[in-house]
């Protein structure tokens, strides 16, 4: 038996550091959020290569300064993320906000040039200049290219230190967005040139030759989708045997059977995961489950030196 | 627009107030946490009668203290939980614990007489001693009771002040337990008398005129199930038109139709929830949320004196 | 290994049984819909006592003949089922429908006396009808009576062969309500008399006698709540080792540690599921789901002779 | 008020047609059901466009033939799917099985060589031999090619009428796999050349004219994911105002604010799906939903001649 469920307690008092705690003394969703934490302490203290699949409207619902922090800080080397993380990234890179609570229904919301993301919305006019900032990157660009020199022009370009794509060329963090075609990202990149030559390969070799040559290897994903895949298949190629740490935060479910619900123990069968490695899956909602998970990461780091 | 998503910071020095803020910074599930707490907040503060409902596990996942806590100090005034939360609760008052992560399939835990609860464990000897208890109380009931009365002197004989039920005991908080028979309670309480005659009107009528009385009524939801409904019919006959506060933590989800998932909205077809009813729905894993609402609702109520 | 995924194909001509027979070649969910239709057939050949827990609006959303009809041909003996779904049942049966299909938010459905259940409507001049019918039947009760004598009471009164109150009665099933008093059933139960002494061990003592009985034990589930708790208790106190047959449909999921989404594995560490039992969970929508299940069953059952 | 629920019945007699229009007379998801197959047989009786986006393991799951034969039958004109469901059609090509049902844990079927995929288990054999395949192909490409194309010579190929590419090729059908570096048929593109330079835009170029020419627009969606959101885009981008009809089956939900369970309705807000189209989202597995809306479809296409 690991431990006795110890029934914490919360009262006006209690510091961040105490509240996280709080966490360990319990069991379901509580006692895998305090176990992420170890696991991604241990994965830094061990100097672990830490690639992070980002899927989900992470950027849009707040947490973009959290995860752009995080690279600046060095626990994030690779970051796998869907287009459209890194079209809002550069809508707030360009002082274009995303607005939370608006009332009305989707019909309202058509006739007024809002697009709804579940409670997030954004208006038309952000879109347009995206457009202009885009089509300006995007006219300057070799004609052999491949995305993640794509991605470091933008980077490059952006002068927010918040930014991912910034913090992520500041820190030479690898940016890979292997769904760059399916976003705005994407819908750009064709309207500025009927046909575009890209190097595919790219991502896939950069990160699988990151992994090969790192001692240990961490993986963070929040959602499934493509950059839980990209993630999984670039550690399939690496001739390594399978992460040694693996942490997952989802709202899906593995008997749905996709790979997004998927349980890190299902990833072992293929060599994705260590059979020896650590790992755990926190389910629900990433917006209050990866604050908490950075906040413990950062008082680990430092009061456990 | 309501407001801006303001994409927060996370650092070492973050206070957990801070900590609590960030959630308002977000959209999605944080800023629904966030919202929770202000509604608890506002609910407290202009005296409402707080009704809990509280369905899963959540006392063998370690929710004990903070709940029982939340009694004490006059935030929860009436509590509606599950047979198995009461068992639960009575276990760790006879100083029997329950216990995490333990190794082995269900066979071979049958075989070591360890009844398991997702991830929470409990020998079968823990339950020999339940019975005990159970027996000795039971016997010395009148003959015309209610499980009002019954829960009440179970609380009397509890010395430990961690328990629900003697805190509920101690601060006169009504609590019911309308499930009473499907649990081991019922098990048990069936065993000690062939035939047992109760008033099964009590809850209700107790409750509903509570509820009837006072000014303002919130109501706080963990889970679904019988505490929910109940909860929501007391109001139904207490002649008010509804709750005025409402705040739900569910891990289901509308689409399947059940009352467990529904949305606090549909209440208010049914006139459960007041149609001008501050209410939001909090989606995920209470073990995790609740805490943070709890939190949030204590440091409020300090630094907003 | 077990088969080979064989990769059905559908056509206009396909009968019924050769549509269910597709699930067979399939995995996932599919695989799982034709495993319950085994496990219940061979429940059914072997002559099993069959315990239905029935939670989740499912009356209100359509499925109440079918299950009446599963009743009255003898593939359930014993039904334990949530006051809802009593109450609904009890609606159809004094020919007052469901509806589906309304527009209108939840404030207009308020003032138009329109109560929701998702995508179902319940008009309020249904309910004074119910009322009227329960009053009666209740000022007729004697005054020490319990819950299973009431709802016979009330099954003898009904006509509508298509109703399950009405199928229990006939074909002597037993039907049990323990959370009655959580319905407008303990409602109008309470308003009749402000006391009422039930003996509430009846339903305990009796379904826990008639497992005890049998030689072969099924239990089939859908949803989970107090129906599936109480059968799994029955279970528990019968001195049987466990069921020898279940099957559960489920919208719920394992990881957020409550029963009602528990496996039916966890199970088998309490004692409650044999340890050699077959079983299996389908996950989804009822209302979906188990009409596969009854009509690959009602195949079956003619088929196989 | 649109229907009355008619809580229809089930018995040993019951065709085909009859069963899928039980799920008419009911609510929730099976409401869902019957209101997807009218959608689906209205969109081909107005001669619409059918895009239609495949996520999830549906291949490894079953349901091959059944997407097959609907691309043949033309009752699909798009596909967009993910690599992994490429990757599967193309071992079922190749006369290689998936397994269901094997023991083990993921540790042991590590050492067997068995991947898993939930229930669903492929040996590494087979991809050794799909290697072979595609490097086969993969040498013959001109240098400057795309992903259609390179699927299209793929498809070409094969010999197996069940195949989704064969069937794509046979019928003209579009089929673009826009993560296609997301998956094996990624790695052995580049395994088989160090620099691959295509295409990017085509995929995107192609469907957004396809959707701009057609008169009517209709999307099927199994699962979310990069397919989902690549015909949305492609959709924003053709100049029409939003698809006129849309099915989405997904095991997604609302709640947790990302694109795979958001509603259709709030895809009208950025003028993906028109303000009047038709549309509806069916819960739950699609390894069940899926196969009793096609048969929905090709009953009502016959008999409603």
């Amino acid at each position: 038996m690991k431990r006795i469920i110890s029934h914490p307690r919360i009262t006006y008092g209690t510091s961040l550091k105490e509240f996280i705690d709080f966490y360990r003394g319990c069991a379901f969703g509580a006692a895998r959020v305090s176990e992420a934490i170890e696991i991604y302490f241990e994965a830094v203290k061990n100097h672990s290569l830490i690639s992070f699949g980002l899927a989900g409207a992470m950027v849009p619902a707040g947490l973009r300064t959290v995860i752009s922090d995080l690279i600046r800080d060095g626990f994030i080397h690779n970051i796998v993320l869907t287009g459209a993380n890194v079209v809002h990234d550069i809508l707030e890179s360009l002082g274009l906000h995303h607005y939370y609570g608006i009332e009305g229904n989707d019909e309202e919301l058509r006739d007024e040039g809002l697009n709804r993301i579940f409670d997030v919305y954004v208006p038309d006019s952000h879109f347009e200049k995206l457009e202009e900032f885009l089509l300006e990157v995007f006219s300057d660009l070799p004609e052999k290219t491949d995305f993640i020199s794509v991605l470091r022009a933008i980077g490059e370009r952006i002068r927010d230190r918040n930014s991912i794509l910034k913090s992520a060329y500041d820190s030479e963090a690898l940016l890979l967005c292997p769904g760059f075609m399916d976003s705005m990202l994407g819908i750009h990149f064709w309207l500025s040139a009927q046909r575009r030559y890209v190097d595919v390969t790219a991502e896939l070799r950069t990160l699988s030759e990151r992994i090969h040559e790192a001692e240990k290897n961490a993986a963070i994903f929040i959602g499934g989708g493509l950059p839980k895949n990209f993630i999984l298949q670039s550690m399939l190629i690496s001739t390594k045997e399978g992460f040694d740490y693996a942490i997952q935060i989802t709202s899906d479910s593995p008997q749905w059977g996709g790979l997004s619900g998927a349980t890190l123990s299902e990833a072992k069968s293929w060599g994705k995961v260590k059979k020896d490695a650590r790992f755990t899956t926190v389910y629900g909602d990433a917006t209050i489950i990866f604050p908490l998970i950075v906040a413990g990461l950062r008082i680990s780091l430092e009061d456990r030196k």
